[in-house]
Order: C-alpha cells, then structure tokens, then sequence
C-alpha cells in the first residue's frame, strides 16, 4: 500500500506563546512493515489539549515533571488521542472498517506499532467525537493498565481524557458534599464544562468563569451553572469571586492557576478543596505563577492537590457508567469546537491560548464514511 | 488581695517586622472579683509562638483566614499557653499550690475566668516546661475539645502546641512510609525539631536547614537528622535540595514558605507531600510568597495541606502517650530556648523572626518554688 501522509511536526521547541509558525505540515509515504503486526488507521477525529505544549518545550536536564519519554522533539510526528477507520489491520482482533480509539497522531494516518492499545468502538448511538471528547479516555486509559508507565499515565492525562479528568477530579480529589459551592476556571473548556456539569447533578452550587460574552451565556444556558462572569471584565478577581460567593467556595477546580487561583484560595471556606488540573495562564509564561496566600492555606486548612486521570484508572467502570448514561439520557452534554482538516490542526492548538475554543477541541481529519 | 501585674502589651497594629518598640511593658493592680469562680495563676513559663504576629496584624474587613476573636488589640493583654501555680482558686477542683497548664497571657499573673479550662499537672517527673513545648498541647486541646469554636482551634495552634502540631501534621497530613526521604525546613524550631524527631523513629531519611552552623550542628548531633545544611549559605536552594535529595523529596514540612518551599516543590517526588505548617517568612512581608511551579504541583501530584493542631484532637491521646514515652526513655528531646523574665518578653518574640532561637522559645517569668 502506497499512501502520501501529511502530519504537522514542530519546527523547534516552543519558548512562551505558541503560534502558527511553530509548526509545519510535512508529507511522508506511509511506511509499515508488510507481514508486521501493524495496524494502519485513517483518522477521523483527533484531540487537540493545551498540555501538549509541556511537551514542546526544552527542559533543563533537572526538570522532573514531564516524563523524558513524552516530550516532543521538533521534525516528530506528535502523538494524540484520536478516533479512526482501521484500513489495514496485521492483528487478528481487528479487521479493515473496524473504528478505533487511542494514541493516534496529528497526521492523516497512524502507523500503530504493536504493543498499542486500540479499542474498537462497539456502541453505535453515540456520536464518534464523544471518544475523543467527553469519553477520551476509553482507549488511554485502558492501555496504561496494561503495563502503566509514567509516560502512559502521563499521555492518558495529557491526550483527550477530559471526561475522566473531570470526573476522578472532581468526585476524588474535590470530595463534593450536597449544597457545597464550586467554582470551575476555563468553565467552557474540555474539563471545566463536565466538571461544572458533574456538580449540578450532585447538588453543588456551581459559579464558572470563562473569557467572553458568548461563552458566560453558554454555561449559564446551555450548560445548567447556576451563574458564570467573564473574568475579563472583573478588575479585582478577588473581590469578584466575593460577589459570586458571598458564602465562600468550598471546591475549586482549577483549570488556569495565576491570579484566579490566588482569588479563589482567598475566597474559600475552611476545609476548602483546591483540584490543580491545569495552569494554562502559566504553561505560556512560566513567570506568571501563583502565590497563594499561605496564612490562607495553613488557617483555613485548605488543600491543593495536583492529580492526572491516569492514576484513577479503578474509576473508569464508574465513570463510564455514569457518564454515558447522562449523555443518553440528556442530562449532561459534550460540548466541542470541531476544526476541520489535518491542515487546522495549528491553529486548532494554538488558539487553545487565545481562549479561541468553546468546549473540547478536536479537529476533524476526515468524514466517517461509515 | 492586692497585687501589682507586670503585663506586656501591643503599642499598635504590627506591619512588617515585629521590634521592641512594638511593644510595652505596663503594670495593673490585679482585678479579680472575690467569691467568683475565677482562678489566679502566678505564671511560670509562657510560650512565645511566631503565629502571634498574625493575630498583632490590621486586617481589611474581608480577611477571612483570622478569626475576629483572636485578633489582638493595641493595650489589651496578650494570651499565650503557659504552666504557672494557683495562688487564689474560686474553683473546687483547684487549690493554692496546684500546677496548672492553660492559657494564660504575656504577663506575671493571669486572673482565668470561668469556663477557660485549666489542666492540673499531675506527672511530677517531666520538666514544667515541656508543657508549654513539647507537651504544650495538653491543656488547649482539653479546652477546645468543650465546644470547640474556631478561635479555640486557632488558640490551640497558636499558642503551644508544638508536639501536637509536630505529630499531626506528620503522622496524618504526610502520611510518611519508612524510608521516605523528609525535608524540615525551620527544623532547629520548636515544631521542626520535633517533626524530625519523629521522622527518624519512622524509619525515614531526614534533612533539615536552618540559619547558622550551631543549629545545623545540633540538629546533626544532638538530633539525629541524617543531614542538614545552613540556607544563608547556599545561593540557589532548588540547587541545594538537589544535592541533598539525590533521590528526591517525598515529604516535605514546610515552617516557611516563600523560596524554600518553590524549592522543595521542584525537588518533590510523584506523590510528594508537603505540610502546610507555617510560613514564618511569609508573616513579616505579605508580599514575599511562594509560587511554585503548577506544572511541578500536577504532574508529580503533589498535594499541599495546611493545617491546624486543633483539628486533630481525636489524636491527642496517642500522641500523649507516644510522646511522653519517648521523652521519658531519651528517645526523643525537647530543644527549649528559655529567656527570664516577663520583661524579656518583647525581645524573645521578636527573635523570632529574626532566627535568634534554638527550639521553643519560651519565658520563665518566675522561679517554680515547689
């Protein structure tokens, strides 16, 4: 099989804001191994996360955090969760047709190696998106128990597990009681629009906050918050957190860190929760970081705790059950912003630090032919 | 009767740096109501804790962290934890001579009005002054257990409480496992050197800092830490952890906050712990505060959690009897740092903050006479 692929690789490591230019679209003939156990799938839908930009970045040789195998080195091909049609299958439980979810790639086609996991997507009511979506994790976290490296736990976080990310997040970490006050940051994002969904249905008082008009009227319409601001439009974040919880908020999760994350610590009650899922505001700036009050922390005996979906893989029977059933039922939603084309991908990921998203960003490489 | 009392009290408000001119010496005839249920208690030792300078600080009105009931006004006297000896009892369980433990105040004698608990001092063969260090806890934990409100649960943190605080926040808020490898920042301090101390007989791997060669020397002498390094002479402390964390920190009991802890952060482990205890450097200059890396906080999943002694009373009677056997079979010491003199007051509190102690710092106000 002769096949031309185009895949977007990074140019060079990316130092602050990402941009168009960081990226290229390079074209490849497909190349996998005749009578190998490959699989070649054509992808159909891949997710676009404001995390893989931890993975673009030079590190000195000290940096822990971000595991050596998961960092993307400029001309690679950058893997990403995806969902697609298997046109060439070396392994005996899939066959050409069969549609796949797991560690595709910014590319048209992904050559997947032996030793990836694939799932094949048996329920047929529910949109493809969702298993890159609201559903992401299916594929990743499942081939993380198989054998769970820091990199996989790492890559079920980083690639397209919004739904549990959100749900371990909030139900582990956060702890919610009934009637308690949840704040949610990036509230129309991937996460923060499930987060802020999950604690409606668990009777908690949810304030989101997001970065323009037609997103606060998005949350407070569409998505059940009981009210959200735009926090460009708030001088003071603390006083404005005052104004949205004259009661004090008891869980906040995090999506942003910086100065919304100082605001939130000094509006919390005792026993306060804080989830730390994301710190977009500081992923582009490492010098823009949060310094909480401490006096806060220690008197008001809050906790801050960072977490990845992958270490609560033991939740995924619960959260698949749960979710799934919410969104056939109507009483939880998937919000995305579809791109369409392997050429959108860029500007996909990118504008993710514009704030140029509403809901889960995923790009569409092709039609689902059927 | 008719008693002269030396008191010392607040001048004004605290901003900054606490000094000697913050403060005065005043002296009151003694107002105690005859036939009352009140309890004069000639003070002998009184605590002398970096947390009062929160309370001696000016609020805005939207300052949630300190309770209203613990602020401190200019001219009023200062309660602290102390051990002194009844001279006039209005209760029928206490009588002239009795040795109390309570909260008393920065001052000769304290008139305890009704309802403020007062410990009798039953064991005659510990020191006195272990009772406001590291036994400091046994009266204000007694007293917040009768309806504990959350100036009781301030009080109980605030003033005294070391060995509980010490044996909490490790034992409970760290979570340590043997071999773990546990950095103390303040560790020569009255609750650093205990947290150590109790490190050691887990099983873990212990390193402190501290502000000079003496208390670094004793810490590795008289102590038992493994390791521990002056901070005024190391120039990059993320550098200096390193060295003494090859293998990284998985616990971290943080009395300082700022720097050292953005250091410890960095050098943490996946799962790492920190113990939100006190920011002693953070007290005296609000805008001198941590701000660790986020990227650090999530992807190694490190939870921060302040606390308060008072929180963990259901753990008072374990760490009673462990403590008190360790001290009485040399397996554990407690570092005082002893002034004399109610006029001594105003200096060893500002020491404080200027590094001056070696251990808890306490006053003896008079000598106990039997």
């Amino acid at each position: 099989m002769e096949v031309e692929n185009k895949y977007v690789s990074l140019k060079h490591h990316i130092h602050g804001h990402p941009s168009e230019s960081d990226f290229e679209l390079a074209t490849a003939p497909l190349q996998s191994a005749p009578g190998s156990n490959e699989v070649i799938v054509k992808n159909l839908f891949l997710s676009i996360d404001p995390y893989q930009l931890n993975r673009m970045k030079l590190y000195s040789s000290s940096h822990t955090a971000i595991p050596a195998a998961s960092k993307i080195e400029p001309g690679q091909r950058i893997d990403a969760s995806g969902v697609g049609k298997v046109v060439a299958s070396g392994r005996a439980e899939l066959e050409e047709g069969d549609v796949v979810v797991g560690l595709l790639g910014w590319e048209q086609y992904t050559v997947v190696r032996p030793g990836t996991v694939l799932m094949k997507v048996a329920a047929k009511d529910l949109p493809l998106s969702y298993y890159v979506s609201v559903l992401g994790e299916y594929s990743c976290s499942r081939s993380a128990q198989e054998g769970c490296t820091d990199a996989m736990i790492f890559f079920t976080t980083a690639t397209g597990s919004s739904g549990l990310t959100a749900f371990a997040g909030f139900y582990d970490v956060c702890k919610p009681k009934k009637g308690e006050k949840v704040f949610v940051s990036a509230a129309s994002g991937s996460v923060g629009s499930l987060v802020g969904q999950y604690a409606k249905l668990s009777g908690c008082y949810v304030v989101g906050c997001a970065g323009s008009k037609q997103k606060v009227d998005l949350l407070k319409g569409k998505l059940g918050f009981d009210d959200a601001f735009n926090y460009k439009e708030e001088v003071d974040l603390k006083s404005a957190l005052r104004r949205y919880f004259p009661e004090g908020i008891d869980i906040y999760f995090d999506n942003v860190g910086a100065a919304m994350l100082e605001a939130a610590v000094a509006n919390m009650n005792q026993f306060g929760r804080v989830a730390v899922c994301g710190a977009i505001a500081e992923y582009t700036n490492a010098g823009k970081r949060a310094a909480p009050d401490l006096i806060d922390v220690i008197y008001k005996r809050i906790t801050l705790r960072g977490f990845l979906a992958g270490d609560y893989l033991h939740l995924h029977e619960q959260f698949w059950a749960a979710t799934t059933d919410y969104l056939r039922r109507g009483r939880m939603i998937s919000l995305e912003d579809v791109s369409v084309g392997i050429e959108s991908v860029p500007t996909a990921f990118v504008g993710l630090f514009r704030g140029d998203n509403v809901g889960k960003k995923l790009v569409r490489v092709c039609e689902f032919d059927g």
